[in-house]
């Protein structure tokens, strides 16, 4: 409850309008929707500028059609289910339509046919195996309403392939650079661009990467400016991100 | 150089205007400085919007000294120096106006009294003793023409304190949180705004926060979307960025 | 043997009662029964106050079945196995009955329908994936005779989830707090209430989370007090302990 | 501000007695003084049962001072300050009078002649190395109120020393467990007792300690149950904890 | 475009052959082909030496064959492809001749029978287990043109069987010296030979060895002089660069 | 060949009685029969007091059999194999009489049944989920000619039941301390003990015992005196090194 | 108190000899002399054949003075004391005799000039840089009655210096093996000789040996049998044990 | 001892011209002389192309003098002494002229003022802040005989400065790649260059670079081919590697 809200409450108090108990109530409300095994944020998309996002990795299919039926219910469309296995996607696609990408297991469910494509992100990545956190990360992007451009296998052992998309990267508003191995994308995009990057590390690799350390570490210590990181694999943070900061609003 | 200025050399070398041999050199030519222990990046401003930062850290005065003379010869204001050690401030003060913060090690040399202080970035802490960083932060924002709001000591074991300064978060067109030790700021903040936020671990605390490890892996793991990560006391990072999300131009 | 009853004992030899060769067996005697592949200790519960817990995981369903009947020869009730599969749930029903919970694995065998519910725990969890854990911590806690009232999925990504349950919390005479990713449930659980708060660290999450490493620092490194961890995803451990300080008897 | 005090304040504003303004007011309070540096939360005391404490690590003699006087201008007495180098000590003595021990750095200032000795606590200890981090506990025990006794040296590798003060032990509401290098103790100790036990991993040892990990990643593996861990050399946190639980009151 | 194509070009603007447009396009031609998924750098061979190879590991069968495909367009023989299924061997078959090796997967697509096979490289093994690195590693250089000695199971614990082929070792151009374990080999052989020696840890192992950090640490703090690391497992890198120093020119 | 050996072969060439060359071929010998993939060391017997052991994780069932086939062509009897498969087991068996553990997977390959059971060893562990690791080392040191006492779950969590064993211990030559979780046993152990105390730390545990590194840190940590430590899950190492020590001629 | 003694005590109860109240407290007689900092196990000597030994890192002058005091009062000699500065040596030698080694550190109160130098540990030692270690270790073991041969700067880099000394390492009863840098040592000890192998990573080194972590992992993945390992540096821990082996009485 | 040497040898036993007993000697020869504290190896120039290096970290003033006077009294010239301090450079200079760097801490003691100057190397590094390195690999290099070409602060954050020099770049035989941060500098090296590429990553940087560990992995991962790596801050191998690849004979 803002402040504002809180004041004309008073005032309805004060007046007699309300009673104190009607009033109490309001203070309390909850604004959210406990499912028992969950708690639905209904208020995120006015807080934060868009619904909440599901992550669906340990949840089972019926949990998941559960927290979709009831943000269906209250008008949702293009809502965000990360990490949704095939078989949770069948049993969504009986509620609404899906929109499911295999590769990254994104799904986007009552995707909006009239969504705008605004600004411009640029998806760069490091090498072909990187692209299940890229597609999370580009359509993460497209479903909150931004234009996406991507930019796959451009890393920097063979540089040109790069400079070649310069002017690519120039027209970007966000960069988001995916690499696994040693990731050095971000900090090579990083040095090429005015405009901020978001670094992701993968996955993708063996041996010493452990997992993803090695890349997480080199986007980290990135020695370009600009330059901020989010968790390994985490197209959909990435996506997210990227599109609170191209969405932003001029200086007045 | 850029497309559009290859493609007038060419005109001109057809045009007979420029023979080959200066078209060459001029495709060639190297827009940085030699300084023999350092290559002065001359084309940042230009390529990138802002001019190159020295990392004051393992630099002599002597090559501090260097470095910054020659950006003041070609007009450099507000030249950042991070990591600036009291012995080597002395040193700088010499050359020119030095607006110097014992606490963080910034230093701001031949800072432009005219300066703006655009939009607004919120800098918040979990406690007194990250104030280092902060001031990093804020000051290298600052520098680079932002407002800044200093919201210290609001850590989540007093979460009444932070709630207190919502209106002052939901202002802000990014805020940058400060933390060591566990680090729950970041995802505290990320729940709380609509804006991007930039977090910035520390080293503070002791035992188990190994260096910063803590902080560092909480942030990245933060289960609050919109929120990315810098290095381990990047104070320097986080302002950086900051600016350049906080300067955006609007969609058209 | 305490030191009242070797005092006792010593009088009995004195006096003639007890042979000497009878008070050394008995100074011996294995207060365990020796299966084998185990020693039940048979004098935990008076040692202790609780009969000793199966841990199943790298146990055969022969020999979980072997010491839980040992256990209920001796009149066991409210047997713990923490993860019994559903294997050897089966064999172990065939001896008495059982309430396993498929979700945590764990099982209470010979369940006491009359034990009481006394005084008031709090499991409260950062997520819905956080489930297995929270169920394996609050059965533990209900077979050891406690009340508890499970408050899942109030991370702190939506603040206001758990700031609605604060009269709750403020109930409880131990919360336990449970949190994968970022873990920093515990923290702010840990500044909003005045009873002791156990962190239960979780492997949910995936990257820089390391297998629950990023929660387990995060909740060592807790800037609020009153705050104690056990390793990472032990619901029982968390019951159990929970279980001992609600369960506290007052200062005189 | 609780829930009864909104419902009065409703009341107020209801009958007239209070103006809306003044309500609103009244709701946005802050519950911390603002000394620019540190925000003070001074409901700690009736939010949580305990005034705040100030961690000395990384705060100024002059930042130290200032929290003290403020606390100290509303009558506080026994205000911890951890980590309290020797110097800040004596600029803190000149404000009042301050019980400082050298060994642990712990301070106590303005320390209550009339405090009681509660219950009882014990501290035991692995090593006489880890004797700065049993007194930072012990101490900070004392300092709210419980009885404390000190078992220090009782490390596993004699056994028959910790085994000769089983009585002691028996006799604890709370212990504490101290120790560094395997940190074996805790498990030992675990074991013996049926109270709640607080595992303290030290840095104490060289080579594969790691600064604390060995002893940490032990205690938290720890095959007793009832016991839980805090940070390395955290021996505030335990002691704090101890109180907390020394001090329950009784189920009814 | 190296710079004598650049002034040659330039030099036919100035002349007129060459229009100035003609000549932006060819400063700008781009010399990879992109296949979406992937952008195959045909240059390569005439900037490094050698064609670009496919890292097979986290690609479809079908971007593995398109890639195949157009580098068979284009010539290529002795295509290496790591890390390849058998399952996408079996595809790639389809397409070309195919050498492909079980134990390590690798496969040499379009084998040129008069490939030569110069020099001198010993691929040596502390055990039986790390065959599918050392296959990897000598099967690369000999697709490379290299002649190849494999001195398989030579581990320290049996020192002879190292020395009794120390005239084999003496006559390498470059050693390749593949352990897992401990990894001593490497300093062993390190310590032996006058030539340059690569070291690459292998995962064998368990426990303590976690996955092949014992002996890549073990290399990387090798007591001999000339010696330098791969990644963990990395048997094509080993063979690359040993094909590298094995055919390079002798100085003038 | 030991120096003994080379000064009879030189008397022999200057007695004429060997010529110069049959003397070469004597020094170049190698006491090894090379398979290939494997060089059988056949000389350890007497240089080492015990035949070569063969490794079995990583090898194909038929180089296991390749192996055993030479060693039984020498004469062996008890050879050992370590991590067994039961599908190699089952090909081994075909060659010789085969005694195989299914839970460790130690084969003893033409077990000799005269073999002796000197001096006295004793494995004790910490709990029943270890007796894999607990029968590769007794295993492994019967088969070298040893008696063994097995002294299983013991752990610390009961202290009474190891202690009720002070006299196994004490009439052990060596013993062998098996734990996983915090593996506080072998400290325990090498305080009650004046014999050598070998620890092998076991991957039994979950969450933050990593695989093992929490036992094994705490082992190498290990306040008691005494004390050695082997790789995780090593009971192989553990049984050999215990037999070499339990073999031990007295000083003269 | 062993069991023959609790027997005699009890019969001299049953005669009236002995009251019940002497016997309890007989039975509860503490071993160790409690100087409050530190409880002296004087019963080690009976109990484990050698007695307690002072580490002397985190514990004041004052401190071991007293507990040296104790030591020499009950008859004490060649009392060691590990990690013994410069500082503290100086004072303890104002209570006895004092042989202190001050590249180890390793103090050596009242030495025994009768003492004996039984059977054979041979110390070899990777370079010039581990000589405290060694030292440790070789003065260690000399203390304790053993005769001890230096074989140092014997890296596995120059293999000819350590083969030349073949007979020396054969003619040992234990060895023990100190390397740092990659600890490769070790193992090549181990494959030498029929012995056991103490194994004692050092620190020595830089970058990626983390403090002697490579080392470690290294000797911990050992490929040869009978080597087990100690502590990081420790070389007192090494020559402990290795006199325990080297004294061990022969097979009846 | 070669092999042909041995045959001499025997040869010359047979006909009578050595006896038996001055072969054996012959046969032991020790390629060492042994100071004590050190066994320097003589034979390393004729072994390994280069004489022993003496690793000046942890070794006295003294002992490094001991060392070089040896080495000098054999004829030694350029005798490289890395790590050497200012204080033991001093007293190294009073036995023959010393060539010492301060910033890199490396000494040639005896410099040879005819050294040749041979092939090519290039030493490129990320930023001024590792200039110790990179010199320390450069006068190595230097030493032994090799053209070394500095190109220093060519970090990938400006491009250009790096592609400005491609040319020095293709002209090498050898690159050596110093960087710390990110290290990204390895992989876009790796991706221009034909020749060998030795990565050395340096510890320059703070916060997640773990010492240099960052670095380290980013280059152990490089995604380009021809890439191998030394120790963290490890200069010298770096140079020594480099001068025996850029010394290599050509194929016959």
């Amino acid at each position: 409850m803002e402040q504002r809200d809180v004041r004309a409450l008073l005032a309805a108090v004060a007046s007699g309008e309300v009673t104190p108990e009607q009033a109490e109530a309001q203070l309390r409300v909850q604004p959210f929707v406990d499912l028992g095994y969950a708690k639905l944020d209904t208020q995120r998309q006015r807080r934060q500028g868009s619904a909440e996002v599901i992550y669906g990795k340990s949840k089972t299919p019926q949990q998941i059609c559960g927290i979709v039926s009831e943000m269906l219910r209250r008008g949702g469309t293009d809502i965000l289910v990360t990490h949704l296995s095939a078989q949770a996607a069948e049993q969504v696609r009986t509620l609404a339509p899906l929109d499911w990408d295999e590769l990254s297991g994104l799904g986007i469910v009552n995707p909006d046919p009239n969504r705008p494509a605004r600004g411009h992100i640029v998806v760069a990545s490091g090498g072909t195996s990187d692209m299940p956190v890229c597609e999370e990360a580009a359509r993460t992007a497209e479903a909150l309403g931004n234009r996406v451009t991507r930019l796959y296998d451009v890393g920097v052992a063979g540089l040109h392939r790069l400079l070649a998309n310069v002017d690519v990267l120039a027209s970007a508003r966000v960069v988001i650079a995916v690499a696994g191995m040693e990731g050095a994308l971000a900090s090579v995009v990083g040095g090429l661009v005015s405009c901020p990057v978001i670094a992701v590390p993968t996955s993708v690799g063996y041996g010493a990467n452990f997992g993803g350390l090695s890349a997480l570490l080199s986007m980290l210590n990135s020695c370009a400016s600009g330059v901020s990181v989010v968790n390994i694999d985490n197209g959909f943070g990435a996506g997210f991100l990227a599109s609170r900061i191209n969405q932003m609003e001029g200086l007045a």
